[in-house]
């Protein structure tokens, strides 16, 4: 399929003002999940390394909380990806970073394969609680714990690495934090910070770390509502893949209209160095 | 504390228009829930019977879900309370009825205790999902459960027993069923439909039950929203209990009023058997 939103000269709308910068997501535009680790999106590796031969600067911002920054680099070089952690953007970091600044000492609701990010924190008489994508940890003791702790606080502070409803992994569908955060909002009758994507501050902070301003730079993602409106919301252009957990109906999202479409990174990268 | 909403013959404006029937709220108002079992709120056992010997028509009306109408009968008579299964109004087995009305067989996400009043149904191949204050049954895999059939079904149908945030026992405060509500909510883009307080439904059917028309009638219970605003929402008149989860802070309410306040039970039936 094309990529939409073309010029007449064949370059994409999306590509008529100059790119220094990009956003990549990593689930489902550079590989897909599945339960026995997951397979490339094929193009994906070269395309990455076209861009950084090309001197493009280029953060990849994921949601990924279920294990640390190292580890994922380790599983994305299984794909072939030659990646470092510092070029990985996780919720994770943000929140320890956030925890630290404001002296909070967290309740951890995450899967266990991420706590080591929080590593050497105080977590004696925590007096707030970060929620994630905690999976089997989700049981009603520790629900009720974060729930009275929130209930007890004067100003409580909920933190989520993201606002997901479900995730596929291999062949069975699986809720992710947001469900579980909506319950504690609604038992607390508070209000979550989300750390992860799609808040403005996360993707803001990216593009800090490699020195580009929003109006530079693209974001490119598989979720219609987290990476493209995300990253719309705060001046960044946003281009939907057609890969990962993109579907046909995305393409009329009664909201969120992206800048542009492509069939997968590969094309995106493509177009990016012919036109840009 | 003196009733408020007095007249100036010293007749309690919810009481200007006879009543000929009652719907009492059990917890709360006839005992207070606790670890050991509870205690009886005092005066209440002789206000019933005060109640039932001037010719009243009563129908107490619980969100109890975590044992049966049998367990709950004999529970009350362990306090001094004579009553019936048949004078309980319970969300189960209003759910039960609608289950069987629209042919659907469910998925019980529900407390243990109260699984009998469900006994017999054809729980093969769900095709819905009932949930209450199931406690320790809230595990990931059974709320994963409950979310991919939803998620699933193309007319999805989530019935709740009730609402509620959290409850108290004992010494401790344990997540109701209403923030697992919310979460399937969330996960699977539905609305779930209440059973209990506050539907409407479920006044109406407890009134239809003892043949007494909303106008006549007087809800009496602990809590504000779901007793008391419940029941007027649907035409009923609400009166305040100053017992059970009653805090100050419900007289300045700022959607629900009223039409009356009492100290406790045994106040309220004596201003009906002075003025009504």
């Amino acid at each position: 399929m094309a990529a939409t939103g073309e010029e007449t000269d064949g370059r994409p709308s999306w590509l008529v003002r100059k790119i220094r910068g990009l956003l990549l997501d990593i689930s489902g535009v550079l590989y897909n999940g599945s339960e026995g680790g997951g397979e490339v999106i094929p193009g994906s590796v070269e395309a990455v390394e076209k861009l950084k031969a090309a001197g493009y600067k280029v953060q990849f911002c994921t949601n990924e909380d279920q294990c640390t920054r190292e580890q994922l680099v380790h599983k994305l070089a299984r794909f072939g990806f030659k990646l470092l952690p510092t070029e990985l953007h996780a919720p994770s970091p943000v929140a320890r970073k956030l925890l630290q600044e404001r002296n909070l000492r967290p309740l951890l609701l995450m899967h266990p394969g991420g706590l080591a990010e929080f590593e050497g924190m105080d977590f004696l008489n925590p007096n707030c609680v970060v929620i994630g994508g905690a999976e089997d940890q989700f049981t009603y003791e520790r629900m009720n714990k974060a729930f009275r702790l929130l209930l007890n606080s004067d100003n409580p502070v909920l933190l989520a690495t993201g606002c997901g409803r479900y995730y596929r992994s291999g062949s069975n569908l699986l809720l992710d934090g947001g469900p579980y955060t909506k319950a504690l909002e609604f038992a607390c009758d508070v209000k979550a910070e989300i750390v992860g994507k799609p808040a403005a501050t996360f993707f803001l902070a990216a593009l800090e770390g490699i020195h580009v301003s929003p109006e530079d730079a693209v974001m490119i993602g598989d979720d219609i509502v987290s990476d493209v409106g995300g990253a719309q919301a705060c001046g960044i252009r946003g281009v939907q893949v057609r890969t990962g957990k993109f579907r046909p109906e995305d393409e009329n999202h009664p909201t969120v209209k992206p800048d542009g479409y492509v069939d997968n990174l590969a094309q995106a990268v493509d177009l990016i160095l012919k036109y840009n």
